[in-house]
């Protein structure tokens, strides 16, 4: 598989964006939406920022409190020589109570005229303001339907992670709908066309006590209401995809049927993009699959970083034969690669 | 509270129960959606059942194959020496590559005039023929909506715990209509009427990193689609309801608002029931709840059995100002008691 990394990547990091508020550090510009609208390429990013402590004993946790039922931002301080709380993962602190995240991700725009060279808009694009987003918002997916972008993103909450949904006509003006796949779940994202008349989508339940995190497929009449649910993809135990599965990129249409760039993690978390075909009439049906992952981590931003040896995508696009894959890397950076999109189809194995 | 247990029960118990094979034996009958339907009152219980093992070395585990794509029924042996199997709970098998359950659950209906004497039926009502059946089904709650009953059941299979639909209008011929709540999920019943316009139910997602299990409400214009999730009622830790809270019996309307019967158990899995009271036109509103269990294991029945100290109601008949709750004994027979609909409606607490 030739893999034509971007020169410039990573495209964005967290030192492109300008934090949300005065006295606080953006941590990672990651995991973005991409679409075509007019003229320009369109990364909707998870921006994840936090208050910067002066005080290194003093560790903050931004939240969005519902205590007088309106949203307002409230900031924690926890001792880090505190024995109740634990301070081991730089992502979370564990509570007695749960797990605080120490930073809160919201969406934010980047657009570009060429697809590799993007300005960071100024202000978030979707902050957090529902009680479902409380811990915010994350790894959005964008699908264009008529006139109407479609973003499915993760809302984290103390109770519950979900995927939920949102819409705009401009990218200025927003629309929140709710949650539309209940908890705990991943990773969905909206087929850019009706399939037997109605909508389709993928998503990734996270169960608990049976099964593993695996891709699964649904159905709607009307984007908000989700049924027919079905496993779709499921981890192969000791391979590079054992320890989850999930959607990435929204799906695009072949000459062969519906392509997924998807991905899939080892179970100590090493996260690799891989391919699957899905039938053009009955997309439940997998006709074939990566056997070895499409794109992996190699290069140091990939190898190295927050949280390193990931690459997670959540947006693709489609010219010609080239199929332009954005993604995330080591959750802190944005890049991007070009693959042919007849050489991953003939990559795969039937299921 | 003034609970006038059925002087008989349990009503039904699992030597009441005829296996459904030659050679096997019947572990438990629990777990029973109720439904009055024409001059009877119908119990579809769990009926929990395995093959008998002749040698106590060597236990068998029942499941749904579908290596040919077909369901087959299919016995594996373990050997209870094997060191890579954990036998330490009774109601499972520990494996390398996920939990079997020791007997495999299929839903039975029992008939009644009286609703205190039940004749059980010969054969299964609905038999695991579905992938996501595979280790059976289980906790059946039936709605009537026009001239159509509707069961929502749990489906076990190794690769998810899901909330199905099927549907009858005769108790003998049977309709399966697939998962309407994707995995984790337990406890979904259907209002037996629409609110706004709309259908609702109640479910309880069971996740994994974030929140607890608790009680979830949605909408639904067709049964099979459902979305607008919001959680509807949570644990309260370190009470009667600290490690898990779900739906009970299908609700029903009072002059007050919808009354719900809901389950709710300790950490440490001492389960009791608890009643709601949430808004006649907009249910996802709790107006009040039980402070304290209105029943709670306490009964010979009830502190022992195949799983201690659990009642569990699937259904409860309404005549007058008595409800008559049916209700699963640790997860081993069936039982029932009479209450007050306005003492229950006076004993709760605003919220």
């Amino acid at each position: 598989m030739k893999v034509r990394r971007f020169p410039q990547n990573p495209i964005v990091t967290q030192h492109d964006v300008p934090p949300t508020f005065e006295g606080w550090e953006v941590m990672s510009a990651f995991n973005a939406g991409v679409i075509e609208h007019q003229d320009e390429i369109l990364m909707l990013m998870r921006v994840a920022e936090r208050p910067i402590s002066t005080d290194p004993e003093v560790a903050l946790v931004p939240i969005i409190d519902f205590a007088d039922n309106r949203p307002a931002l409230k900031i924690i301080e926890f001792n880090k020589g505190d024995s109740r709380y634990d301070f081991s993962d730089p992502r979370v602190i564990g509570t007695p109570d749960g797990m605080l995240l120490t930073s809160i991700s919201h969406l934010r725009l980047a657009r570009s005229k060429d697809g590799h060279n993007f300005t960071v808009e100024e202000k978030p694009s979707l902050w957090p303001d529902q009680p479902y987003e409380a811990y915010g918002l994350e790894d959005p997916r964008i699908t264009k339907l008529d006139d109407t972008y479609w973003i499915v993103y993760k809302g984290v909450a103390p109770f519950a992670i979900t995927q939920c949904l949102a819409s705009t006509k401009d990218f200025v003006n927003w629309t929140k709908h709710g949650i539309i796949f209940p908890p705990e779940n991943m990773d969905a994202m909206i087929f850019p066309e009706k399939v037997r008349g109605k909508y389709v989508a993928l998503h990734r339940p996270q169960p608990k006590m049976m099964g593993a995190p695996n891709m699964w497929i649904a159905y709607s009449e009307d984007l908000i209401h989700w049924g027919e649910h079905a496993l779709l993809l499921g981890c192969t135990a000791g391979t590079w995809e054992g320890g989850r599965l999930g959607g990435g990129a929204v799906p695009f249409m072949t000459d062969r049927g519906w392509l997924e760039i998807y991905h899939a993690a080892t179970t100590d978390d090493r996260y690799c993009l891989g391919a699957a075909l899905l039938d053009a009439e009955y997309p439940e049906k997998v006709i074939a699959k990566s056997p070895y992952p499409i794109l992996e981590p190699e290069m140091d931003y990939e190898t190295s970083g927050f949280k390193a040896n990931v690459v997670f995508s959540c947006g693709a696009i489609v010219r010609g034969d080239t199929v332009t894959i954005y993604y995330g890397a080591s959750d802190e950076v944005m890049a991007a690669a070009d693959l042919s999109v007849t050489e991953i189809l003939d990559s795969l194995k039937p299921v």
